[in-house]
């Protein structure tokens, strides 16, 4: 058996964007192994020498050269990690200085200004957006709605949650969401919570064969988790969502992600259309 | 006034790896305006177009040469982004072909691999750990602990729920977490329900003038919110955490980013220490 090949995710901080860089390329090159370790924190002349001990020591354990995703923003630890044998991704090192050519200055190198608080205002708004997302989840606190900048409905287990989630924590929006339940479909026109916003629903909808899954694994045998249940259901609220004019995504195939995605794209003024 | 230089974050996926790539460089460059776009899916030669027309737009308008931090995989898009005259940041470019010329083989330029759904396992072990983690919120699902990777304890709002929800997505870890109230300092030892649990807790906590803050926020002129009342609780649950050997954290100054990589390095079996 080939031995993985070892990956090491180096930081002086969180390590997330060397984390997201990383495994973004190494997903361009399936097949091959790969064992990926993390080193957050490396913000030390000591720490990086203890980062540099265990990345020789893998390359020499596996026989192979190890690969190094590196946002270190300090020039010493940079140069110190370039001595060591490994293939390094410097990412600052090499965007940094395209960027400081264009804008004609220098970068200043403080680690985690983008998963820190150094940009508090931002950092609280983000998290304020979750306390609300929390406060407004399935169908809580619609006299908040005014505060929504989107409100996500669907039947329930269509992936409603993790999105508006998602989105609060991603992109610091103010994102509730209502469950669309049979009750809801006795009566015409759009539940008197949804209404009066309604520039600010999108739906949420799925195949009825992936609904049971998901509702089964939760409430096996029952009438709800039913594939008879689910294609009532879906039936009903897709209906519901096309006569009212709300825009709709099939979250079917698509992650948390990328249903994020599209709705911040539904929102953005000038959004690329076709 | 001197005009925002103009920047886009190009995928033909979610945006989401060129948004962190880019903000994380631009946040080096403190002082200079910059006018931030993301342009997602952009997937076919016509979206392409519609890209560069906007991205060129913005360099005649602004007077200033558009920054540009791509993702794109597909070689000719790529190669039309390149002709438009803007920097273009070509994140793939740069950093796949160096893996590449290591691994001796080219890259698989399939489109959204990391925030898609291809690695379907991994993606529903990370929506099965949000599920977790929200059922088991706030005290909730003691009966689970057993399921869980880590429990975090620490006083109403100083940051429990947030980072334990953060970690879900992140890491796809389940992370319980328990609230310290007053009731639980009347009594020796750890709260019966955290008990067996004893290696997978980790502490939270943060200095009481900061947590009087955010309770005021929610609770304004509560005793509740109030510094003293503040005091009081956390001098407690640190003394009950520092009692039972629980490994604590400071969230005053730490970004819920900061935090979980911190918390997921207490996990790891071979953590730099120091």
């Amino acid at each position: 058996m080939t031995p993985a090949r070892p990956v090491f995710f180096v930081s002086d901080h969180t390590g997330i964007t060397a984390e997201i860089i990383g495994k973004s390329l190494l997903s361009q090159f399936p097949g091959e192994a790969f064992a990926c370790t993390s080193l957050p924190f490396v913000d030390s002349e000591e720490k990086a020498r203890q980062a540099i001990t265990r990345i020789r020591e893998a390359g020499q354990i596996s026989g192979l050269r190890p690969v190094v995703f590196s946002t270190l923003t300090d020039a010493g630890i940079r140069a110190a990690l370039d001595a060591s044998g490994a293939l390094v991704m410097d990412v600052y090192g090499q965007f940094a200085g395209m960027l400081s050519v264009e804008l004609g200055r220098q970068p200043v190198a403080l680690r985690g200004r983008l998963h820190g608080m150094d940009d508090t205002g931002a950092y609280h708004a983000r998290i304020e957006a979750l306390n609300f997302t929390l406060a407004a989840d399935d169908g809580l606190s619609v006299d908040k709605y005014a505060r929504a900048d989107l409100i996500l409905v669907g039947v329930s287990r269509c992936g409603k949650t993790p999105t508006s989630l998602y989105m609060a924590m991603q992109y610091g929006l103010h994102v509730a969401n209502y469950p669309l339940t049979p009750e809801n479909f006795e009566r015409p026109g759009l539940p008197a919570a949804l209404a009066p916003h309604r520039t600010k629903l999108r739906g949420l909808t799925l195949n009825a064969e992936r609904l049971a899954q998901i509702r089964s694994e939760r409430k096996p045998g029952s009438r709800y988790a039913s594939l008879e249940n689910c294609r009532e259901e879906i039936g009903a609220a897709e209906a519901l969502m096309r006569r009212e004019g709300v825009p709709v995504i099939d979250t079917t195939r698509r992650s948390v992600e990328e249903i994020a995605a599209l709705l911040k794209l539904s929102i953005q003024p000038a959004a690329l259309t076709g």
